[in-house]
Formats: C-alpha cells, structure tokens, sequence
C-alpha cells in the first residue's frame, strides 16, 4: 500500500499518518520528493482497517499495490487449474462446450436438445429451470420439473448437465440434479448466493456481472472459494457499454487478461454477449483464437418458438455447423474438441 | 408492438407474419413505404411470447411501443404516489432525509449517531447489518445484533430506521426490526429477493443497479409491486461509467426522467455515488434543486476509524452543517424538512 | 512516479531499474516489502521519456504521482480564475447564462433571440454557424454569414456572443465577430485546433469530449494554454454511457471535482446533455446548486421549426420563467445573474 | 419514419400532425391500437427537417426506419467492396497487415522495421508522424521529415505506407509521401478533416471514435464518401468503458455487425485496443478469426525505447512469430496473408 500526500501536507501530517502505521505493526519506507512525499506501508494492509488514511490530513490519494483475492490469484498459484466435472475436466486440453436451450420448457424438448448438442460434440447440456427475467411479466422457469427433465436427458446421453442457481432454495434442488451450477450475471455479486454455492461443494460457472471489473469478478469468485470450494470454472458473457448494435459488448480481451490473472479456467458465451443468432458463430470461433476453455451455445429445437432468448438460439442443423467449423481452430490451440 | 421488415422482404415473409399476428387474435397494421414496409400489431402482446418474430424471415427489427411495467407507470397512475413508513411520509411535500453510518459497529456508534442525525433534522437513521463487500475478507456486518442496536436507537430517538437485506433469512430477521427495508444495488436484479421484499408488506427501498437501465430499475420496483406491495421508493446512488474521478457517476438526470415515467418518490445518495466526502454537499444541494423527495447521506460518529466506507461519511458537524445549508433549497422546492 | 516490481521480481531487474533511473539524473527510493518492492521515482519524470520502464523485466505497474497538465492545475495556481470576454467576466462572483439557437439560421432568428434572453438575463448570445452533424445530409450552417448575423445582434443588444469553431479557417473568421470561441465535444481532442485556438488569444469555452476523462479535459485545455492563452472556461454536457433515457448523461458531478483539481471557470449544458426540453430546466437548477459558474441554455424563436436540436430548445417563455426561477438559486450561491 | 403518440393523446394533436406531414407530400399510415396510435410515414423524411415532430403535442417517441447512412450502407452495395491501395488491395480475398511504429522517430528505425515487417508477412508499413498525444507535453511528432523516412523505405522495401492524418496541413503534405491516409480515432468526427481527406482522393483507414457507436463510425465514412471518394476502409481499435484492465476494450463483434451493415472492409488494431503487449497475439488470431480482413500492429526495433507506445510494441522477433501463428487462422478464413 502506497499513500501519496499532497504537496503542500505539512510535516505533523506526515508523522502522524507515520505513528499510525507504525503502531499497527506495520514498517513505513518515507520518500520525500521535490513535490509531494510518498509513504509506502510494508506488512498486512488488512492491520489498517478502520483507520481510513484516505481522509487524513494531507493525504492525496492510495494506491493498492497487492490484489485482495488470494485463491484465486495467479501470483500465488501459478499452474493453470483443471476442473474435474461429472464424466469430465474443463481447462488447457479441453475445448469444452456447454449448449442447449435459454429455458428448459418440457421433456421432449431438452431430450431431442441433448441427443442433438452430443452428436454434434457438446460434452454438457445446458438449460434454466429458474429464470431471471427483466420483467415480472415474462416467463419465469418451470424450477424443480425443469431440473427432473435435465437429469433424464443426463441419464439417456452421458451428458454433463449445467444448470443457473437464483437462491438457496434452488440450490438445494439442483445438487440433487445437476452436475455444476451456473451463477448469473446479475447475481455475480449476490454474496450470500456465492457463499451457498462455496458451501454446496459442487463445480460452479460464474459468469460476469453486467458492468464488472475483472477484478470485482475475480473476488465473486474468492468468496466461492474462501468456502473451501476451488471448483470453480469464469465464463465471459459482455458487458454493458454504449454500443446498442450488440446486447451487451464481448469483451474477448478479458480471456488473455484472465489468463495472466487468474489459474481458473475461462470459457465464454457468444449467445448472451451479442443476442443475435448470426453473431455466434464468427464470436465463437474469435473466442477459441483468442484462448478460451470452452463456449456455451444456445441451442434450440425451433428458436422461433422458444420461450426465451429465441433470437439468439441456434437450430441444431446450425449448431452442428458451427462445431464443425471449430473443430479445425480447437487443434490449432492444441485443444481437444467434444 | 412495431415489425419493420427488411427492404427485400418478400410478399410471402410478410404474409407469413401477418398470419401468425392474426392467428394470435391480435390485430395487423400494414404499412408499405417506398423502401420498407411496416407492420403494426394491436392488442395484448403478451400473447405472442414464444412467437420470436425477431428472427422472422424479412425481418428487420422490432420496436416496443408500451413499458413492460405497469404497475410503477405513470401513464396508468398519473399521480405522484406518498409512500407511508413509520411515523412519517416520502413524497412530493417532505425532503426525507436518511442519515447514518454505512454499517452498524455498535450500540454507542447508533445511539450517538441517531441523536445527532435527528438533531439537524434527519427523519430516519440508516444503517447496514448485512454488508455486501467486493472482498469476502472485509467486514461483512453483525447481522440481528446490529439490527438490535438500529432499534434501540429508533426507540430513543423516535426516528424510524432502514436496513439493508440481501437474502431472505435477513427479510425475516429485519421486518421485527426496522421501518422499511433497503435492496442494494448488487441485488436490484436479485428477483428472489425483490419477491420476498414484496411478499414482506414492509416500505421497500430500491437503489439502481450498478448499471441499470431506467428502465430495468422500473421493472425491478415492478417485482416488488407485483407482490402486491406498492410501498417502493427508488434510489439513485451513480451508475458505473468510464470515468474514474468518483466512484460512480451520479446520474442526476434520472430524478426528471424518473418524475416523468413513474408516480413512485425517488431519492439519491450522494455518499456512495461519489465515494468523496468533499463531493456530498454540493451534489446533495443539486438534487434537491433537480426535484429528488430525498436524501441518503453517511454520517459516522468518526469517520477515520468507520469499518466501511468511512472516506465518504460526514462527520456530526458537517451533516449538521449541510442540513442548515439545504434548508433554503428544501424551501425553494416546496418542501418541508425534519 | 512509482514502479511496483512483481512478487518475484530478480534482484538483477531492481537493480537494472534503478540505475535507468539514476543514470537519467533522477532519485531513487527503494521500498522492500514481505512480497513486492517498490521503487519511488524523485525528480523531473520527463527525463525518463523513451524509456519504457513498463516492460522492463520484474515491473507489475507504474503509478503516476503528479498531473501532467501544469498550468490548468489547481495546486500550482490555486486561487480560483476569473476570465474576461467582452463586456463581462466569468468567474466565482457571478452566474453567466449563454443563450441562443444551435444553429444560426437567419438574421431575424438571431436578432430576435438576443433581445429575448438579454431581456430574461443572459449575458451571451450563442449560435452555431459552423455545424458538426453526426450526417453529411444533415444542415451544415451558414458559416461566415452567420457570423455576420451574431455580430449584428450583438451590436444591437450589448451582448457578448459565442460561436463553436470547427477548424483553422472557421477561427480565422470568427475572431473578427465574436468574443468567445466555443471548441465542441467531437473536438476536444483535436489538437491542431486547440493549438490554433490557443494562438488566437481569444477566451475559448472548452466542451468536454463524449467520453473524455476529466483528466483528458485539462490535458485538453492544457494545449490551449501552453500557447499562452489562460483564458479558457471549462463546460461539462454530458458523457456517453449505456443509459438511454437521455441524450447524455450529465456528470453532475464534474462540477465540484473541477473545483478541487482547477482554478478555472466551469459552466454546464444541460440541454446538450439531456436532448429533451422537460428536463432542462431541473439540471440548470442542479448545476447552480452544484456550484457551477454558468450555464448555457438553447433558446429559439420557434422550436418546432429548428433546424438543429428543436427537441432540447427552450422557447423565448420557457427561458424568461427558467431565469426568473435560477435566481433564488443564484442568490444561494452569492452569485449574480445577469 | 414512425410517430409514436402517448396514450391521452387528444384526435387534434393526431390530426394536426397528420396535416404537417401530409403538407410535406409525404403519406401517412394511421394503426391506432388499444392504448396508443401509432403514425407511420411514408417517402422521403428529409423533407420533415425542421419540423421537430418529437416535441409536437401528443407525441412520446418516434422512431427511424432507415439508416442515415446510403453510400456506405449494405442495403444498396450488398457486395463486399475491395479497395486497392498502392500495389495491393484490401478485402474478402486477403488478410491484409499493416505493421510499424506508433511514431516515427528516425530515418533508420523506419528502414529497419519495413525491411522487418516486410520479411515477415506484412504489405503495409505505418508509422506517425503527426501524433496527437493526451498531454501537450508529450512528443507531437517529426511531421514532413517522418513522411519522408517513410517514403524512403517504402521505396527500398515495396511496402505501401500509411500515416495519420490530423489537419488540412497535414493531408497535403501526406498526399506526397504516402498510400493511404489514416483519420485517427479522436478526430473520427472532425468532419472537416474528414471531408478534406474525402477531397484528397486517397485510400481512407477510418479508426472507430473512442466512445463512437457503429452507426456513427459508419456516418463518419459517408462524410468521406460523399465527398466522392469511395476508398474507405474502417479500423475498430477498442471503445472506451469502465473495465481499467486493457486501455480500452477492444469490440470484436463489431467484425460482424459491420459485415451485416456495411460493404466496406474491416481491420482490427489490437495494440492500441489493449496497450498491452502481451495481449496483442491472442487478439489478433481472435480478430482474424472473427472475420476481419486486416490487421494494424505495433512494431519497433526496440520497444523499450519507443517514443510512443513502446509498452504495447512488438519486437521484430515477436511480430516474426505473430504473423507465422496467424498463417493457419488466413488459410481458414479464405484469405491470403502476405
């Protein structure tokens, strides 16, 4: 922790912030400048709690110089993870793909959904049974019905099944279902959400926030695994921007800046991101160039009639096509598709 | 509901929509202009879910011409709604103001902050006992302790007090504490906890997402309303923008935009918008002047050791000097104050 | 200038730093700590120009202690500036109101104008003759005979009058009719122009780019003033963010922050900012209340009928009751309008 | 053109409008529905300027059908267009690479880096030579003497050259040097510059505004083209956000949606999208691999010397491998690299 004063704080200003530091067990380096003076603070910053240096007397601004997620962290686990899920592992070897329909609507549907994603090389079926929806007024998921149907589809194909957790009630249900429970956007920074599914034990998507920092979403996922539970696999959706050509922007840089931050493994969904069915393609096959562990892919038996996110769903003539055309970039990578 | 069709669309694409439209019992509007041609659909949209027109061939785009809310719309509620909690009223004749410490530490820290926020004219105390932090390593809140400390503090006082909730285990612990209960901004689209809000029958206090839309946030009270509850108040507190000089961006513009789209009281935070305790006066004043039925300011009884947000928190003296200082601009609004 | 190394910086990287850094005249101060070492930079950093030190082995980041705009910067100059233009000043002692259309559109239009907001307060007459439009089919402006028109109402009222400038011939012209010069926001980063103004010596209005940072701002006015030309007055219209409710979104809050980083003058769009005429009379409030040191407001005869931003104008009654209804504000803010 | 009334709307504001329109000899097309009425008008809107419809009584919003933007717009040129450059072209057929310096700073680096650059793949060299920097401070660029380093080593090499372009000034004498003009991203809406660099009759590297939206990108590119100059090619080079990890956040979708609107070519930078050097490569294979037909790296014989930019250069070395691990994505795609 460094703390920058301002030109004109005086010497008392100084030696106080000094006392401070010091009588928090903590070392003080002093660097005077011909403009502004620089106190760096050596030893646990988490000792400064409470004391808010901020807003003492001649102090300009502070800069934090270590990240506050620690498990998660790079730095200190510098191996890239692989995370064992169900009959598989997602990171370096794998290009993993997770698809299926936006919302699990009946048997049939998610049946045909995952004999079709498996034929074409998906290793997991995805679908929600519990629905964050802008409006009241839109469909909001059929829950634990929704999750008995993926579990039949799980035991007729060998697929993964991955279903979005909203509550502790639901957590509770999908443990008894699924494979791996996904976090969504707009609960990334639900903490008590977080800390259930840390508790859970079971393999965790968490996927980024509408208008999170890479760090902001680095730290959703320390709370997941200050619970003692490392399994925990980030997936890139977009982020809120100005640009409206596109739902939400792809920020595909986030897979490289991931890779230097981060041992979890990154996978990313192109569907959300753009919200535009002829968008997927080209940003699936970016995101692989780019590094990413695996996509998730909307897929649906009849996109003009799904319940959610039609427009962004592939057929599975298309989805078939699509993994076709990836398999070509997942060697390039060195990665093994389906 | 508009569908502007591509300026190739065949006959048979708009044949087929017009269709689907009319087997949907809603009627069709055809427009055709030299490039385009448009088709306007009258009646209750909500009967084409699962249709996707979207992806229609010949398709364009769609344009929405009513709000997916209603309950919280002033189209259908013209008049601006006075919300009753505990011994008081927010709306359009009080300038409400929240005053308190971002989270509760202890029974001196309340006790002692309450007297003074209600001295300089403060009519509720604020307080967090369930703290949503970034890092799972800070201080996270004392949860029912703190909640006991807001109550005895409303007791001695008089004011009545507001709590944030971020799961339903705190809905149930707050509602025997508090006057009204605060959803945060990580939450805004935590629709399980909108719902138990909603179903709680207590005032609702719904701050913006970190990057909501109005709209989305309108929604989100819609949630609540949905419930059979109406008691909401909305709450600008900044959204997330490029620019790093504050902590957020204050949208000031959202007090006019939100008078002219709902009936629902809104108020703002200065405090978290900017993160800056030299910023709160000026930009408390700008609300009051742009319309807001309110204000939610930090106060701790000493900021340079409060274990959360502290570097935005006024002290008693200057809360009690901004008060005085908004007192002429409460009256220029027609407002009364304390 | 601090450069924090990684954690497992080499010795053999610190050392190689420090004597870059020494070998460029400059100080250095070591700071080891449990995991990072950091290296304090004492002297002018602009020796180190070329060097690079971002990539040198070991180095994680490099914080900028000091600005680097200079002469725009409060702490070297810190009392607040007052700058002359025409008949009149503007600075902390008053609230000055420019009016008029957004684009020029004829003389009768202008004269008639001048007499309207000189007559409810205003101390400038605005109007664009040199029009930045987002189409090359939108109307351009009438350029130099616009000028004319604004010189001539000028003359006729005693106004002083403002024209935004597009190019080096545009300021050619303009500085024979005008007192003001005003560089838009899609300009503000264009630097041959803010060169060109600064030559002129003219008083220029700087607009805050779409997306500028306030640091890129005073960067911005910087390059106007480094050509000796100190008299330059900041105006915040809004910034581009994902809300589309309006136009832009007004930074409210730029107000104060420009308070404690510059000493020059500040005033505020707020019909740019928001593009809709309801909601400009409540942001011009918010402004005063902010502490701003104008406004400028667009006023036309006749909006309906404007060829530029009719949505976002004011007609001649709405701006006489806006005035009237600033002036408590103004009196507030021990400012003199008019 | 769609008018969309508010619900109260009373029959005299329907019809008065309905008048207005039909007064400009365009047709109109009434669909009233339960709630609201909608206008939809027929023929050519540019006749409707300066009638302000939006802010005629009755009126809430109104919507654009088409696209402002004709000549460089998919809908009337559905074929991709090729623009040929000097002694190459760019478009569907190849991926073309532009490689150099940020700034040219003398006559041997120039000559170095083409015959590096050139060795390894690429057909274009860059470098600039009037450089528009943040801080007036900063180094603003060798002008006319940089020009003719390129030209020198555009001789000995073959190599087209490219330059930015910042001013009137600046494109004639660039008209004498170079192949091709570069209109930066600050001044993506100088339209000045823009219809000066239409004049020229050169090609045009258009580079997306900082916080530009696609369809403004695309409207800047009519300014050129109505000029009569049809050689446009558009440069997405990252968009300004909230995320801090990357310089900016480089919009790789724009790849596609430009494909789905515009026939003219698309290339990528992803060294000043990032400004990180280490995220150049997986950027590059994402942006190829997303459909892009070019791309613009930074390159210099010594990186750590650079006077602009150097953290985000590659070294020769680096840019050597860059463009062999691009060759099997060019093969992919179709297209011919080098």
């Amino acid at each position: 922790m460094i703390i920058i004063m301002k030109p004109n704080a005086s010497q008392e200003a100084i030696a106080k912030i000094t006392r401070t530091i010091q009588d928090s067990d903590l070392q003080v380096h002093l660097s005077k400048g011909h403009q502004v003076t620089i106190i760096g603070v050596v030893g646990d910053k988490s000792r400064l709690q409470g004391k808010n240096l901020e807003i003492a007397d001649g102090v300009d601004k502070i800069v934090a110089v270590t990240e506050s997620y620690k498990l998660a962290n790079k730095k200190f686990h510098p191996d890239q993870s692989v995370i064992p899920v169900g009959t598989t592992t997602i990171g370096p070897d794998s290009l993993t793909i997770m698809a299926g329909p936006c919302a699990v609507e009946n048997q049939e549907q998610m049946m045909e959904t995952a004999f079709a994603v498996k034929k074409a090389g998906a290793t997991f079926l995805r679908g929600g049974a519990y629905k964050p929806r802008t409006s009241p007024y839109s469909f909001q998921g059929l829950e634990e019905t929704g999750l008995r149907y993926m579990k039949e589809a799980r035991e007729a194909t060998g697929l993964n099944v991955i279903c979005e957790v909203t509550s502790q009630h639901a957590i509770e249900s999908a443990v008894k279902y699924v494979d791996m429970l996904q976090i969504g956007a707009r609960n990334m920074q639900n903490f008590e959400l977080l800390k259930e599914a840390g508790k859970s034990g079971m393999p965790v998507l968490l996927k980024r926030g509408l208008s999170a920092t890479i760090d902001e979403w680095l730290n959703a996922a320390e709370y997941i695994m200050s619970e003692g539970n490392e399994q925990v696999v980030l997936c890139e959706r977009g982020i809120r921007t100005y640009e409206t050509a596109t739902r939400n922007t792809l920020d595909i840089s986030a897979v490289p800046v991931l890779r230097s931050r981060t041992h979890l493994p990154v996978i990313v969904d192109p569907s959300h991101a753009t919200g535009v069915r002829a968008y997927v393609a080209p940003l699936a096959r970016a995101a692989v160039a780019a590094g990413a562990d695996g996509l998730m892919i909307e897929v649906h038996p009849n996109p003009a009639c799904a319940l959610s996110d039609g427009p962004q769903s592939l057929t599975f003539d298309q989805f078939q096509e699509l993994a076709g055309e990836l398999r070509p970039y997942a060697d390039l990578a060195g990665r093994k598709l389906g």
